[in-house]
């Protein structure tokens, strides 16, 4: 059989492919981060087996897809998406060298997904044209590189560095960033209890430590254009959109 | 009534979300741009009004989705994801300052899908914890900013670059990156027809120049790791795992 590595995307269920989501619902076996989210779960057939990947290590989960993989259709549903800081390249290659046939079906991915639910696009003509996407904790456990960051230009980008935002906002300024430049932390970012603090990046720590995890970093000019879209936006009725609810009204018709 | 500024994916019509294929299949107008799937512009309802926005240059687009939006449920289907090169910034600028509300849906971006469809992870552990994306056509038609993209380290993604790859990476290796890192370009990602040179950065121009556009540019150790997934799974059956026809299957269900 085989193993599909499949995005759930950045939390929010119905943000998942169509794709991803006809794969979740014929699989034997789904395979799911602590992240993902539960309505997704919720779709895999009945009889499937459902692994919550929290308390293995990295080692242990390429040893059972290679194992399951060779006579079960296996989805690994990923937040986000599988080739995007998801370590989805060393499961691809676990599978690889087992001879074991695999797939990846790319989710989306929070880089701008999470920016966007703030309402700031990464990209913007005229503000920038260049985005910079880091992990603020480093495989070997460096500090990032500020100096190439903040020679960059442009929007960076974030991961894992709510945690540690004083360093990295100290860093940033320290490598010659200016501290006011416009800075946000987009906390459970398209999730119902999302949370955003946005201030000049100086300020920033110091305004947002209290915001729960996962949260992305945003530095750059396009975060004041997320926040003339915020307002222009909340001086009219809403930014959603009523949609029906696809979940409870097709999952019927599945068989 | 409401605009929605939708992504549409990386060109694979299976590749939306399931928010984005809802609000297509719901909505009163539908304006896409020349690269959305024709799969995706047929489930929108038989009653709908499609609107092609090739001839339009981006003040006539702004001012029918304000015009429409006024009374009608418009989406605004976009290749990728509206907020990366997307111009979907300038979008909802218009309709924020014109009082209409909107919603943005975020897609599955270029960024890591092309990519990921060559088998390129963006980001891999001990071989790349950062990845840089440019346009290869600034916004003020000039040059990208070649000695910090040498400088960045990790990844380097470029957009709209395939056209001019000959200058740009004269410009990297001049800039001080070695010809010899991994790079590859990745003709129509996602795409039946999808085409993928893999080639010393020195020699990609000229390798490369009869793929088709869209393509996409990536620069990096990464691009090793895709040689690696793609020659182990050539060896084994096939990277395609076979799914019901989506599409067909569910189309009847709908209303």
């Amino acid at each position: 059989m085989s193993v599909a590595l499949v995005g759930a995307g950045p939390g929010d269920p119905e943000l998942i492919t169509v794709r991803g989501l006809e794969l979740v619902r014929t699989c034997d076996v789904l395979m799911v981060d602590r992240l993902v989210a539960d309505e997704l779960v919720a779709e895999a057939p009945d009889d499937a087996l459902v692994i919550r990947r929290d308390d293995l290590d990295q080692e242990e989960v390429n040893r059972l897809l290679v194992e399951l993989g060779r006579t079960q259709a296996v989805v690994r549903l990923k937040g986000g998406d599988p080739f995007v800081f998801g370590r989805g390249g060393e499961e691809a290659l676990a599978l690889a060298e087992a001879g074991i046939p695999f797939d990846v079906v790319p989710g989306v991915s929070s880089i701008a997904a999470v920016p966007a639910a703030a309402l700031v696009p990464i990209t913007h003509r005229g503000v920038s044209d260049r985005v910079t996407i880091v992990s603020g904790h480093a495989d070997d456990g460096a500090e990032p590189n500020y100096a190439a960051l903040a020679a960059a230009g442009g929007t960076i980008v974030l991961f894992m560095a709510a945690r540690r935002l004083e360093r990295v906002t100290d860093g940033l300024v320290s490598a010659g960033l200016d501290p006011a430049t416009p800075a946000a932390v987009i906390s459970r970012g398209t999730h119902p209890d999302q949370a955003t603090v946005t201030a000049p990046l100086g300020k920033l720590a110091e305004l947002s430590h209290a915001l729960p995890l996962p949260a992305l970093v945003v530095v750059g000019d396009v975060v004041s254009v997320g926040e003339r879209l915020r307002h222009a936006n909340d001086d009219v009725t809403a930014s959603q959109v009523p949609i029906a609810q696809y979940f409870s009204s097709t999952q019927s018709s599945t068989p």
